[in-house]
């Protein structure tokens, strides 16, 4: 059985560059750059590459095939569970550089992008043509499309749009086998059989890498009006959120929850104009004019009334203002709580209270500081621990919180993935039938394990087990020899190297 | 290699009543309501049985798999190319039976339902709780669910609310090698890796058994509105369409189009309070109460002017009634044509007009009168022909329309599916690249090609190709031995029986 090599710097880049046109570096400066994500982990990759152009991409990937060598493509490198962290001797692929908007079709809602576009740019490309890309995940100011596709990323605004694995229309997507295929279509409406595209998104990179996506956009409402509603003290969240989904033509985009915590942070740190000492639900209303966004603000007190959550409600008549502010949070509990441990699941709504009864007991008995803020309307919840993202505790904490999440009948992962950290807990969320169907999907797409190995497959060899178990706690030194469990392929090959991703040190 | 085995009905029935706990059946008037769907294809099933539970499907499908009979699971029949046509010696899985609707939770807009649950029937109990599932296919009064999320159907309002595909949260499923997965989850937001749910609705029954399905609901909006709106004869209608998609909060549902034939028809027909001798644009318009319909229907109205399709617009206070007249046409039109082909592609926006301009063109040249009627918003059109659907011209002209659908970057089935009609066209669409992706999921889930084999899959020996090369026109007698192209699984195996459907007689 094929086995991922152990590559030597000088060689692979050798190699490479008489393989591909773009530019191939392993010196430290630009590794330093591409060696981790926006998670605690770090890994030692062994050169990166920059590749030209589609064809360039194929040649790669048939190299890497050939050579046995591992690939991990990233762009902004963003991801939050390890997603786009290379494990030791990995080739990175760096698409930041595919940065060019090829077509826009305002006529037909779509436009074609390279990859590496980040989500900002392409918003910014489109507002004079009034027109938007509706995901908006936290990330969108440096993260891009390509990695909101491979990550099905999704922000406040789901509410109402949905994640982006609803504004993918079609994919030209280089496979781990070295095929190019285009997947999906630009006609709005198409039954032909299974959708493969679907697949691709939120593949985190494991079953190929994309070269270019068609995304779906949406014209920019003419007005977006913000309402901030401080909620009681007794009041049922998962039913608020129940009635507010039911209000028809609402023009509701976003269904926002800060505890106490944030809201204070916010409103001491940030002046922010809402009373302290209580949680709040923050709102978005889209309208086509003044007029239809006061009646829809109307008819969404009507229905706050009704669950008891309608009193000193306060508008914003301009949203951004207010998700200006809600978007400082972040520095202002930083400021407050220094760095934290953020997990990100989803129950159903009727299981959202007992979810933060299960928050406030798991930050009780760790004793650790606690805060909460999340997508409410669609049940989906960032609780945060104030300790060390690379602390044992940290891990016991994640641990439990995807428990809690499981047992309320919930997701491990609601917007940013399964990547390194939580793949150990797939088969848990999805039973061993549909794990066996992902693994065959894999090994038909990357049938010698090429692509990003070590994340979102859980081993094939062990039960669930959380990522806990690692042995040491600190940023380690290159470790050849991983354990033997860890060093396999996604699709359960035994690869002596690479070796498990190292944690980073804490950020000064 | 494995074979699909020719069936004896007296020993298929004996071997399957000791297998399942549902009824099994072989007597000719049973069969003759199961031997052919909403096409002009019929076949001649061995047996038909109706499994009472999930178990009992779990144990069929291993039974089928043991003696390589092939299964065609099926719920209203009223697929239109074939898709729940059984080939020569299938067994029929009759799930129509299977009509529960499991649970609904109004405050977490879903519904569990059996799959054999029919559309119009979940409409209605839902109703009375503000709700409702958004795909309504033609068939909506009986069509089932599971036959909805099979084919991923959709019907008008799909404009605003996508096809089945995106309504569908979690199924069950019984694959063809007999493992039942759970896929998708009842959480509104979710990232746990490739949408493997996806895979399955659109895939026609052949990757497995559909055994339950959650599908998401909306509310029912407190107003809906019709606008009839004549059409100038020069006016773009693709222009005017993308126009339209890009007035933003105007509670378009649905942008539907009649052409001059279509209308006369149900004008003269229907006493249709329309002009007669124009074509017509059809549109729906939801809203919250009266006032803002008649704020969006000015939205609406200003939109059309700037194309020059504003004259003489009709307000229909309630939607359903336009809906009503419109759904006559069928009727109408076969009063005045006779049986018609019917078929149905799509294409962007911007090559519509070029497509009805490709219509007129085949029509001429057949010399066979013509009428066209279709989902203008989302560039999907009917084009009706008025032939006999089992003629050989029948065939010509089913393919000139796929081949001008492509030729515009257009696919060949926007809403029916693929089925038995249309696969040897499915590479053409695809790519080579991903019909192998296709293959390898198919042979993931039923690698014995037990599952309603002769569907969706081209034939893998040979090149793309129309279906109109079968030897006969006429309601032929049972082939045991069909051409041995036709007679392999869908996988690529051989199979030497059963042979292809054969075409019905025309309806008296």
């Amino acid at each position: 059985m094929a086995r991922l090599r152990v590559p030597s710097s000088t060689g692979t880049v050798r190699s490479l560059a008489s393989t591909v046109r773009g530019r191939v570096t392993a010196r430290d400066v630009d590794l330093a750059a591409l060696d981790h994500d926006a998670s605690h982990l770090a890994g030692r990759p062994v050169a990166a590459v920059s590749p030209v152009d589609a064809d360039d991409v194929e040649a790669l990937v048939r190299w890497a095939r050939r050579t046995r060598t591992p690939l991990v493509a990233r762009g902004g490198g963003t991801s939050l569970d390890g997603e786009s962290v290379p494990i030791d001797g990995t080739v990175v692929v760096d698409l930041s550089g595919w940065k060019r908007i090829l077509e826009v079709d305002a006529d037909a809602l779509w436009a074609r992008v390279q990859p590496g576009v980040v989500n900002w740019e392409l918003q910014r490309a489109l507002h004079p043509r009034g027109l938007f890309f509706p995901p908006n995940p936290g990330s969108w100011t440096t993260s891009t499309i390509g990695g909101n596709v491979g990550t099905n990323a999704s922000g406040p605004r789901s509410f109402r749009y949905g994640a982006t694995r609803a504004w993918v229309r079609e994919m030209e997507v280089v496979l781990g086998t070295g095929a190019r295929v285009r997947l999906g279509a630009r006609v709005a409406k198409r039954s032909v059989g299974p959708d493969l595209l679907q697949l691709m998104v939120g593949s985190e990179g494991t079953l190929g890498v994309t070269t270019e996506v068609t995304v779906r956009l949406a014209p920019v409402p003419a007005r977006r009006e913000g309402l901030v509603v401080p909620l009681p003290a007794k009041v049922a969240l998962g039913r608020l959120a129940g009635r507010l989904a039911r209000v028809p033509e609402s023009g509701l985009s976003a269904v926002e929850y800060l505890d106490r915590n944030c809201a204070a942070a916010i409103a001491e740190r940030r002046n922010a104009p809402w009373p302290s000492g209580v949680a709040l639900l923050l709102l978005e209303v889209e309208a086509g004019d003044a007029e239809e966004a006061e009646r829809r603000v109307e008819r969404l007190r009507s229905a706050l009334g009704e669950v008891g959550a309608a009193e000193r409600l306060t508008v914003f008549p301009d949203a951004d203002a207010l998700w200006t502010l809600r978007g400082s949070s972040g520095d202002a509990l930083e400021e407050r709580f220094g760095r934290t441990v953020r997990e990100d699941v989803a129950v159903p709504l009727a299981r959202v209270d007992a979810l933060l009864r299960a928050f406030d007991g798991i930050a009780r008995r760790a004793s650790v500081p606690y805060f909460l803020f999340g997508h409410l309307g669609e049940g989906s919840l960032h609780p945060n621990f104030a300790v060390s993202p690379a602390s044992p505790t940290a891990e016991r904490l994640r641990a439990a919180v995807l428990r809690a999440s499981r047992s309320l009948g919930g997701t491990i992962s609601a917007e940013h993935g399964i990547g390194r950290t939580k793949r150990e807990f797939l088969a848990e969320e999805l039973g061993a039938g549909a794990v066996d169907l992902l693994r065959a999907v894999k090994a038909a797409c990357d049938p010698d394990g090429i692509l990003n190995p070590g994340k979102l497959y859980p081993e094939p060899a062990r039960g669930a087990r959380p990522p806990s178990r690692s042995p040491s706690g600190r940023r380690a030194g290159r470790t050849r020899n991983g354990s033997p469990s860890d060093a396999r392929g996604s699709t359960g090959r035994r690869a002596p190297s690479p070796a498990r991703p190292r944690r980073r040190a804490a950020r000064p």
